[in-house]
């Protein structure tokens, strides 16, 4: 055997949609509009498969949703009352459309549909361990390591092998499956990312976050259990803990940032948690100013949480771009710092002579705010100072946010001062973790925040071992 | 000759965005980020023409700028130091590529590229006369006929064919051109549409609203005036009154929803105009309420205002998809009503038990609104109380704003109680147009309020003709 | 008036394919049949436009007729029982769809619709006037010239303008056209074009080759006459003749290359005067070798002439390869010599050792066929004798047909021994002027032999000067 | 386990085109003309997979090779020495692309590519088994069972692993494959499809038929053997014997029509055995006619060989348009019958008053023909002698050949004399099988002729019974 083997390349897999629907007379429509739903989970591509219980028929491509499933026909071809769908997150660099899910395979139980937000921690071994058995693998992404998994389990029952092979792996996972005439589901014992059970009619509906849900109208049941596995047959449900949950490492960004301030994860109102974030930033870090302003849309939440506590009117000082399209060409070389301003203009009216709260979600490279300071400045601002609705991310996550690597995060790289000199403004403050915890109920367990902290809850040996090799 | 003539399908022109670039290296990539900055005034279809003074190089299509300009290498093609640009409205049915602006012909001092803004009001009885004489014509659009103007002119020198075709025509113009080495910009005597220039080191920048001077970095110098036609060439501007202005007939609809909110328009901040039509709102119509929410995202600032005004808590009630692609595949019928849900989702934590007042800058049919407030109840909200910050809409405009036809037009069909109980809100108030006109300024002249009253300023004997006949 | 006017570039016409459809019931289907079958007259764009006597429907794309109506709504739309078509040909360098015909033009009898196959000689002269009188050019077409021509014309009747703009215009044109419920067709007063006329049941139909009316099932009638003006109307034909024949100069190169074989223009089989063209140049140059073997597919049957002449064997010693596609992505300059190889191959089996006669029906540049010959040595050929069935190209055409410009015809910058050597073969002969001239009929009038001789029937000033200056 | 699963649905695989480049600096490219040169064997999708030893790169496409590979930049991204592709043939309903080869799989030896030409007739059995123990599916191909072979072989060596993988399989396949720095061939015990090897510089290139050597200039050397499996690695080309060969099964309809006339396959020119095919043909079956013409262009060989015996004049009656493109809108319903004249027409000159032999390779379904026959009779033709250069199609073909199933095969339901009165001709004449195997040469093993008499020499028991069932 040569030591250098041919290879495709792999990438991390990073945050996304899914979506289950089961026995509905629309289900792929209804996958189609829960995923719609979702895109904020993920624009690189989008796919459904659907099912009559006998056939599968796949739909994938590259883009939003809207533009994916853009033709009648799709629908008409995507019959069934069963279907699961994925958003893909945008990750840097054209990503095969092969690796594009909802992935299918064949196995002895049948046709096998599967789709996942998550990481999986262990899937280098775990793929090391089942390609040395003679396993082939036709795409680089986490999800063929659980399907081998299930395949090569000798349980009887379908429910039984899906346990064995979740018990087998580590990591953040969020996962829709259909086979033959089932759809299952399931969630790591920590409860790193969201999954909610809805109804609509005699339909059960299976996605990431409850916005989906409102958008086809269909009510909220409740979460998928940490370490449990629903199974959907015969028009009933029923639940298997295939692991003890643990004390809970529920992704505290998903709050911060990720999720759509209109759903409901983790038993909470991502809205609610959100304001309650920007009242603890003014009263952690008040400011002497005029006006407090977000950085639209994500901001908006905590800036109006800010505002009320600290009494300062909240005022739309920037306004976002919303026609970017698929394909917005780079501005020349010499006209880089047009940049920022293609997605946001600054209100001169607003900002002219006034002392300027800027309310921001979080930092990540820092870069676009850098050019958002400047922009508030040239139009007026007699002071700027940002205020960070969460603590400075200093370490990477391994459980399915798509941050860039350790040395690319500038609050691993600068002090708290050294960034508010990089960004020029008049001063920065960020939010404590304390007052980030004490943002959230604790009612349903704990939440990872390793990448404000550091402390990573579940395994990552082999994580950090890859990433300091390449 | 036959009484009954062939015809390519005539269609009414609608609001739209011009740029015009002199003298830049970049014109072409100037021109389309000013039109991208205009994308909320036309998503049809784009257009650009260059000219290095001597070859015109146009590329134009259709869907949203970022899309039609996709392609580095167009920007190789489109070179030169002179372009101008074109944005045209969404209209129902899909419009010929062939009436995508800028028009580009022949005449005897060179190739003449134009783009236009507005609506001429006698461009069928033009039009008649032209082909009378023997002119052809291969759009359907009244530039056009401008272009026949301008080409049949006996005048000695550019400008004063120009100004001679300009005045034959009525109507709403904002216009730019290029030929040779020179651009012209004119605005129509009653200055209805606005259009302004600027500067960008020695360029000049010619745009229908500063927030393109402001992504392009270019410094507002002063409107075109109404009548006015402004000449660049040799590296400096002349300008020549080719019509004496009215009292002035600004489209006042520019302010309620059309201009963006970091725009100066008509020599007045947008965004300082809209927050006062809310605040007048506040005043003549108060809600015994919880919070004011807005439907977003062009309600916004109206909503802002009405919230300060009234001391009710502005809150983000409704949370806008901007994910929704150049094609949303329509829900089936029986799906109907999730229509509203595919651009919209109501935040339950926010509206639950609470008295809301929703601030919308305009009705027009009122079918949307009517599924939010649907919307906004089922989302728990105890009282939904609608508040409009402009009159009633009862008459079309003929001066370019796509409105339907008086038919469709809610207003002009029921009474406000009728469109309350239509809408199944707890109380409807529109702002009345006393209030509307209190929100501008009147320092340079006067407005247009034809939708919401039906006095027309300008004559529209011809277009009324053509409406009732169809 | 600047002395450096801005232009649209303006390219030469060339050869093409037209029709015309009158009173069916899929007149834009038989309009895309017909050219299909004319498809070798033009490549790089195809064009329809259909009317139902009042509206005007147009659908015209880049590529081959196939590619570009590949939609069967496409038809739906293109309603109407009458239509016209148009198939240009590939010229270098993209050429703007806006020149794509057939051209619509709204004149005061109604919409026009124009297909043209030809060139205007005093094309420019016309312009220039017109443009003088204030018209204005959309297109850089011939055709645009002869519409404006026709819109100005005081004349009564529609039949009596058109001939009053054709009596204008000198050169070579076969033209269609449609405007409210009539069909016109006609011809210049020296033929150089073919166009004929045809009928399917009640229907007229109206094209380029007979092979198009062969595809429909149509019955072939008569050619449209030298000078002639057809007008159908009220289901019947009626004939004017707009100017007197010439003693006819029919293009000859239509028989030698251009038409297909399958096809009967000017009164004679193009299959039987290629086949005598190849049994003339058996008999003014024999070969001392064993087989003939020709240059698929375009001189099959000369090479099949002259071997029954000269009793060599006819073998199929190269093979076409009919799939390239619309983009063949050019071999790396090191592999430049594969060109060839692309669209040919050798036949070992049958050349290897033997003294081959390779037919050519013309030489252009000499550069493919120079590959030609190297492929065939390489395939072991003992001697390789080249036998052209027409004379040495000296001179390009004027009257549409695309060749290069002078200075890149092989034989007006070698003799044929040089040419000889260039090619590398044993010996190269051409057909005699005299011999050419002896293998068509001369019952009809005479031949246009231009690009053979330089003798041009038709004058052609002004396109002297052109080709001089640039 | 559910007795009723769900599958992608199941499609017989056809003949196809295959290439291996090992060692050239420009592999995919290469590649891409050879599989160019191969498009007769496949035009519905087309693939290359490319390899600098260490990482894969991958394009596959729907359409012709011109068309999936039309853009330059797809060369640059498949970067490496070696290379492998694949042309699939057209089925009915669209397949879908996962399915395109090459296939792409990651094995504990590193990353295998592999392309197949031919069909395994013991695939449902090997893909039982291997998904009992585990295996998954990603595609419904034959060669996916192959790859999961070879990944769970025990043996040692890569080559050992290949062995042991192709003595499990049985049916028709010749396959290249690359993994790492190692390129492979092998080709079934029977040798029924061909597959060869040729050198270019010090490159080595696999390909289905000599005539892509000839468009690369690379030389051929010799066909891989029946049973042999050819490693090439280190630069130096190994040949390990898998199987001990057959008396020899090649597929004899490769010379009938499958492969091009300029290919030398089995060791013979297909020119000369297709001449031999229409001399034996005259001699079996003369005709008391005027003329023989072929149905171009896969006809034209043997009807040439039937002119030579029979003395009777080769002519080009029939004339082909090349010019189809992607998309060809069927006729309507009524119009039925042009379908026929879309591809060919009759020249008229030709045939009128003529006795004329029609020699057509072989009959599938006979439809085509019949209107080809009533074409040539419009055409004026007095007699139409149908002259056919094989057998009778009986039987299908279970080792590649993409045949109708049995009862659309018209010599399956009709006599001779039945399918002359269908297809209106005056004569029907076959070729005798003794006189087809005539033809070829036996120096080489045997022939296979199943689809002739219904004889299959590779049990395909698997085969019949899916038939049957479906």
């Amino acid at each position: 055997m040569t030591s250098c083997k041919t290879r495709i390349v792999d990438k991390p897999e990073s945050n996304c949609g899914t979506v289950a629907v089961y026995d509905h007379a629309d289900a792929a429509y209804l996958a189609y509009l829960a995923l719609y739903a979702l895109q904020h989970r993920g624009q690189e591509s989008a796919g459904i498969v659907s099912s009559d219980s006998e056939k599968l028929q796949k739909h994938v491509g590259h883009g939003v949703v809207a533009d994916v499933f853009s033709d009648q026909k799709t629908f008409d071809r995507l019959a069934g009352r069963m279907a699961i769908g994925h958003n893909r997150y945008s990750t840097t660099g054209g990503a095969s459309i092969l690796n594009a899910q909802p992935l299918v395979a064949n196995m002895r139980d049948g046709a096998l549909a599967i789709s996942h937000n998550g990481n999986f921690t262990n899937s280098g071994t775990l793929r090391h361990e089942l390609v040395q058995e003679g396993a082939i693998f036709q795409t680089t992404t986490d999800t063929e390591v659980l399907v081998h998994l299930i395949a090569r389990s000798r349980a009887a029952e379908m429910h039984e092998r899906i346990i064995e092979a979740a018990q087998k792996i580590r990591g953040a996972f969020s996962i829709t499956m259909m086979i033959n005439d089932k759809v299952y589901a399931l969630r790591d014992p920590d409860g790193v990312r969201p999954l909610c059970i809805g109804k609509k009619n005699g339909a059960y509906i299976i996605v990431s976050e409850t916005c989906a849900l409102d958008l086809i109208r269909a009510t909220y049941i409740r979460d998928v259990k940490p370490g449990e596995l629903v199974e959907i047959s015969d028009k009933r449900l029923r639940s298997h803990q295939f692991a003890k949950p643990t004390s809970g490492h529920k992704c505290i960004f998903e709050f911060v940032y990720f999720s759509r301030p209109d759903s409901r994860i983790f038993n909470e109102n991502v809205d609610k948690v959100r304001r309650k974030l920007g009242k603890n930033l003014a009263l952690e870090s008040p400011a002497d100013a005029d006006i407090v302003i977000s950085v639209p849309d994500s901001s908006n939440t905590a800036a109006v949480g800010y505002s009320r506590r600290s009494d300062l009117k909240f005022e739309l000082g920037l306004i976002r771009n919303h026609y970017i399209g698929r394909t917005f060409i780079s501005p020349h070389q010499k006209m880089r710092d047009f940049g920022v301003r293609v997605k946001f203009n600054a209100v001169r009216g607003i900002l002219k002579g006034r002392r300027v709260v800027v309310v921001e979600d979080s930092i990540v490279r820092g870069t676009t705010l850098k050019q958002l300071v400047k922009l508030i400045r040239q139009a007026g601002a007699k002071e700027v100072h940002v205020r960070v609705s969460s603590p400075p991310i200093t370490s990477p996550c391994y459980y399915g946010m798509d941050f860039p690597s350790k040395g690319e995060l500038i609050a691993n790289k600068k002090s708290v001062d050294e960034i508010r000199d990089y960004l020029g403004c008049n001063s920065l403050k960020y939010l404590s973790k304390e007052a980030l915890l004490d943002s959230v109920s604790h009612d349903n367990g704990g939440y990872c925040t390793a990448c404000f902290t550091g402390d990573y809850p579940i395994s990552i040996e082999e994580k950090i071992g890859k990433y300091q090799h390449e």
